[in-house]
């Protein structure tokens, strides 16, 4: 099962309901572009390639269910479709990457309004295909830097239920394991919405690598006992200088990797960098509801005041000086960031 | 209501049970050393001077509901006691001070059974007192390094409910509070048991202190954007050169502190100095049950696999290169902390 998947017959979009791992597994429908906004809002799908997925599938559904019958009327109800996929949440650059991808595939149309259904079902699906071939290739660079005997620190949950299928920097773990390594994972819960303890863990038994869950604020002291040898995460956006956005906690992760000698990598497709923004402190970060940190029940008992309140930023920014390499479809990317991403891809273009 | 209490009438201790805050308050009651050293180890009672106090009443239960009608029986009742005390938490220094401090009382001792009793609930009773009296000390050198209008992060609970009554570090920024600064307060949840979430909100509650909740992996993109002036946090150990063994997160803390300008300063009382040590890395640091990372429900939902693992440090290492000062009752104490230290002391005994 794949956290994303897309009926045929009904023409529906089906999705694992990530809000109620590890406990239960539920899959959820979705007919129209304003559902999967709301269910990318609310985290039934998260992490940077699949809600650029699960975007994309939403602006074929806006072409399915959309009652136009001309083409000019589905190009209008793509653009409504559009604005409100964009703006379910800010930070992952892949969600308007994916949405600009569909809106071009459909520039040039001049066919009937019943084939430009299929086009955009067919641009969504190849969006959905290609997420699992370039996440494959990311996993075999980056497990190139893993050693057997490993301890492996990873932030969030970027596996599977991430992307449309096998994953990013989780990918590059599972991979390893795959090429026979043994390895151990510490995952850190990732408070607030805990996708490392929910998510992570919960897909490395099903590959079945051993790890522990640590609370966030123990990696520093993991890695001053000699006990990570690799730090791995994914991004939502990374920007020219090599900043990264990434899930909240990373660049204090990152910090102790550095404070510690350990190298830390981040993992993600080039539909993840955003040359249009010069450094991390340009990119927009979310800020979510409080009640994500506060309603939180610990051995029974409510663990905040009544009234309490709370700030919930949702992503934060790793100054690249902090990273020791960025993992892509093409490639291991080593600092300078912008001067060796683009020497890859003039390599890439000669090849 | 101070969080340790002695009953004369009844000869017993009172305690607020921590566990069950901040919905619930309950006051429990114990009347011998090894109900004593199961609240310290189960966390009914928390805090490096705290647990310290309640020793040191445990001392006094040893000798008050001993069979022993002897001098001499008597002491070995205490040298059992102070065994089972020191046993029940090995990190905050204060708890082992404590208990040789109450010891001490009686080594010379020479008069009857009964008044050996009196003498030990006395010594108790003092550091208690004295307990209270060193935090305010404290409070008033530290609230000296608030500013009006300071955004001050705040880990772990280290207020009133951490000592016998006022509190270290919280001491500090309630102190600033009633000296008529404006201030606020981040309180970082402090992962696992969330003494921050739970206690220290709960207690600005109490004095009418502004707050927020944030998660602790947070604390370093607050700090990039130039939210938060300064840092405030207790400990549990400190050692020769400066390095500070606290709650889990310190270290983290403290250097996302380091990495964006913002001072960061330890408050604890001479009594958790430890000379004997040179380094950070000879403190011996507590490991829990991973139950306390795991027992934990987010939004309704249990948040780890069933068979999930954790591996729990209940304290980290701070290296005394990120603090940028030692708030202590006898002065702050900057950079290099012995040397410093070593000063302020002749300079006390000079007075």
């Amino acid at each position: 099962m794949r956290t994303i998947t897309w009926d045929d017959e009904k023409q529906t979009l089906q999705m694992i309901d990530q809000r109620l791992l590890p406990r239960v597994f539920k899959i959820n429908t979705y007919e129209d572009p304003q559902e999967i906004a709301n269910a990318i809002q609310s985290m039934v799908v998260r992490g940077a390639p699949a809600i650029g997925a699960a975007a994309a599938y939403g602006m074929a559904l806006a072409s399915i269910h959309s009652e136009a019958s001309t083409v000019e009327s589905i190009k209008n109800a793509l653009n409504y479709a559009a604005e409100i996929l964009k703006a379910s949440r800010p930070t992952a650059v892949n969600l308007s990457w994916a949405v600009d991808m569909m809106a071009s595939a459909i520039d040039d149309y001049s066919g009937s309004p019943q084939n430009l259904r299929k086009v955009l079902i067919d641009k969504a699906k190849q969006i959905a295909e290609d997420d699992v071939v370039i996440n494959q290739k990311m996993a075999s660079y980056g497990a190139a830097l893993i050693e057997d005997g490993d301890y492996i620190l990873h932030h969030c949950n970027t596996g599977a239920l991430a992307t449309v299928d096998w994953g990013t920097a989780l990918g590059v773990i599972r991979m390893a394991h795959e090429q026979g390594k043994a390895i151990h994972v510490y995952v850190d819960e990732t408070r607030p919405r805990l996708q490392g303890m929910r998510l992570t863990s919960w897909e490395l038994e099903q590959y079945g690598i051993s790890y522990d869950i640590i609370t966030d604020n123990s990696a520093g002291y993991l890695m001053r006992q000699g006990l990570v040898q690799k730090v791995f995460f994914g991004a939502d956006r990374v920007v020219a200088n090599g900043d990264v956005a990434n899930k909240i906690g990373t660049y204090m992760l990152s910090l102790a990797a550095y404070d510690n000698g350990v190298p830390a990598y981040c993992v993600a497709p080039t539909s993840t960098i955003d040359l249009c923004l010069e450094r991390g402190d340009q990119i927009p970060i979310e800020e979510r509801e409080g009640k994500e940190i506060l309603d939180l029940m610990l051995m029974g008992q409510n663990a905040a005041p009544e009234q309490a309140s709370a700030k919930n930023f949702a992503f934060d920014i790793t100054p690249h000086r902090l990273i020791s390499g960025w993992v892509t479809e093409l490639g291991v990317i080593r600092p300078p960031f912008n001067k060796n991403y683009h020497t890859l891809l003039e390599s890439q273009s000669v090849a």
